[in-house]
């Protein structure tokens, strides 16, 4: 019997501790890390302060669980099963998909644009993780470029230093624009015509 | 002799009233508007609470003041003698050079970024702000790339449609990897290939 009531315990316990990280997500991506408040999210979990220190020791620990949940996320939804080497047209795909996923998805987007720029501050907690998190997506994109223009898939003209980096660019920068004005910008679309200017064939 | 004293008390009242804007201006760059403190505002400048509120009733109101000061220098240094109809080519020629001129400007760069992302919520006190700004910005171009296309100056294939949110996003998204990155990211090169790659002549 001890071990049923074990695994009781061991269930509810993973279950607060995913509405913790669910309630925390919602206020980082309104208020930033450092706007956010400890007591608060323990509050609207219904949880003492104590009980979300059990779980997570510091904040920074909250915002590191909160981070590994949203790459776990996508990694799931649109990143598995990429190749090496990178096939150029199936990354962009998986690309376009994900921004148009994003345009029912504001809390997301909102989490990571609050984040990102917050964390461009070198003592932020988070900046390891979005300058590794950029260098990687610079990396990929350079790869999948690399892969389009040795295959002929780019249209004529097109200059590829540099483009990897304006294209997370311009996705990020759209997001922005469609937080303030979800009705004026359709990023999805916008995104996509970047990239057929870019390759000549369909990006599915 | 009543009249120079006034005048002296005017101009120290205006320089510490200035030092509030600036002190204010750091604190909203580093930490949002959310997450900036008055009291530590108020302690920076070396003035009471009592004292800042005398010059800024509220938090708003001081954002206000930050706002209005930022596009007051960005109007003279970049957007005087702006004629109407738009020629595009000038257009774009300040914008390119704003987006170099923000390569020495961390501080300025980080403060747009780190409260148009904040803003995007609608209670937000500069919502209303960036809405207008980004809506203005987005008329603008458009008016300024229909004058290059009327003007045959556009590159061929080149689809207008969204393209004024897109450079907006180009060079939004760039500052925040360039923030995060500053090394790695050379923003003011990165939006001017884009600019090449639109433009059939050299934007200066």
């Amino acid at each position: 019997m001890s071990g049923v009531d074990e695994d009781a315990g061991y269930a509810k316990g993973r279950a607060r501790r995913a509405l913790i990280v669910r309630t925390a997500f919602e206020a980082f991506s309104a208020h930033g890390y450092r706007g956010a408040s400890l007591v608060q999210i323990a509050a609207d979990c219904g949880v003492s302060r104590a009980g979300l220190v059990h779980y997570f020791p510091t904040k920074e620990s909250l915002l590191e669980a909160v981070l590994e949940e949203r790459d776990r996320v996508d990694s799931e939804q649109f990143f598995a099963g990429v190749t090496s080497p990178i096939d150029g047209l199936d990354l962009l795909s998986r690309f376009a998909r994900l921004v148009e996923h994003n345009t029912s998805n504001r809390g997301i987007v909102s989490l990571f644009a609050v984040l990102s720029v917050e964390a461009s501050d070198p003592s932020h907690p988070a900046h390891a993780y979005f300058a590794t998190r950029y260098e990687n997506l610079r990396r990929h994109l350079r790869a999948a470029i690399a892969d389009l223009d040795a295959r002929g898939l780019l249209r004529p003209g097109v200059v590829v230093e540099g483009l990897e980096a304006e294209l997370i660019a311009t996705a990020d920068g759209l997001q922005v624009q469609w937080l303030i004005a979800p009705d004026s910008i359709d990023m999805a679309a916008g995104f996509r015509r970047r990239l057929a200017e870019l390759v000549a064939v369909e990006v599915a």
